[in-house]
């Protein structure tokens, strides 16, 4: 999906294919934010006036390059475990022995249906925390970019949380669903405020 | 742009290239935003139990596929103006004239950076509407990809704020960017509660 043009991802995002969806959508946003994070580094190492900060400014080209990275993985990621659980429910079902082996098969993939969102949550929250160091340390004329990197994450966040919540609904492995949600909601709790707070101080220094 | 494979999109952004940046991010965000309204109408129209909204989610889905189309001549404008704004800068400023020239160029050229993404966050706000109609009545299975556009839309529209901002600033014509960012902040104040209602309604129901 992601060897494909924008354009024709977005075709298949409108279309009634059940992939690519939100959670596809989610990941590509979150990599937009990582790949922003990048922009403001390569416009801000070698730049005259930031040599103070060249070195932190690679680190964290590092960071996001590794992120967005990880991000494109999870696109991929996203769609394969939505048609896993897609196989999944249409397993067959006639007898006793089919109808426990169609079960486990679909919490397997709700299982692999929750973790992929959850770690597109996790890469999200770092993003922003990225964002932050743009922001604060990066290239002044174009701290607005650092802004736009973390909108995308933030939204990102939120987008990839849906699809945990929507899957852990159908998990019958309690324990694991409850870990997930709160691991997800502090993720949440996190991010929310650094968000906003990344945004005001962005629009107040352009 | 829109016609490079999404990988090339984000090492271009990602990359010390000026353009692609924020404002081109902004307007594929809203179009992805566009193109999850679109899903949710395209898995609604001819489903069991949704005969009673089927032309509304048809005409739904001319509405958001219009505002996608537009989204994506953005991407182009963005890159655009962003050129002519740099050219602008770039003139000859050895006579009286050529200043003259140069600061008429500039002038034209920002006003025309603050157009592009002050359309963009109309989209955007429209993009959020229709993510209201297709959370509210669009097919409940896929109720979350209404969740993700209403977050692509609204990061898309904040993003879109920052570049209106950024040129706002170095505006001579005073009514006229008075004027911009006030429509701004109108759309900035109706989007917000709009966005988390949508937002939290879509979570409550899957």
């Amino acid at each position: 999906m992601i060897d494909k043009p924008v354009e024709l991802f977005l075709d298949e995002l409108a279309s009634k294919a059940p992939t690519p969806g939100g959670g596809s959508a989610a990941a590509i946003m979150g990599a937009m934010g990582a790949a922003l994070v990048s922009m403001v580094c390569n416009l801000t190492v070698g730049k005259k006036g930031y040599e103070s900060v060249e070195d932190e400014m690679q680190r964290l080209l590092t960071d996001a390059e590794s992120v967005r990275a990880r991000m494109a993985d999870l696109v991929r990621a996203d769609m394969a475990v939505f048609d896993q659980v897609m196989a999944a429910y249409r397993m067959p079902k006639d007898t006793d022995e089919d109808k426990q082996r169609r079960a486990a098969g679909i919490q397997a993939a709700l299982r692999a249906a929750t973790e992929v969102p959850l770690d597109c949550a996790r890469l999200c929250a770092q993003v922003i925390r990225l964002s932050r160091v743009a922001a604060d340390h990066g290239n002044r004329n174009v701290i607005s970019d650092a802004g736009a990197a973390v909108m995308a994450a933030h939204a990102a966040l939120k987008c990839a949380a849906l699809n945990v919540y929507i899957n852990v609904g159908s998990l019958k492995d309690e324990a694991f669903a409850r870990s997930s949600v709160e691991q997800l909601e502090t993720l949440l709790a996190e991010c929310e405020p650094a968000s906003e707070q990344i945004f005001r101080d962005v629009k107040e220094r352009l």
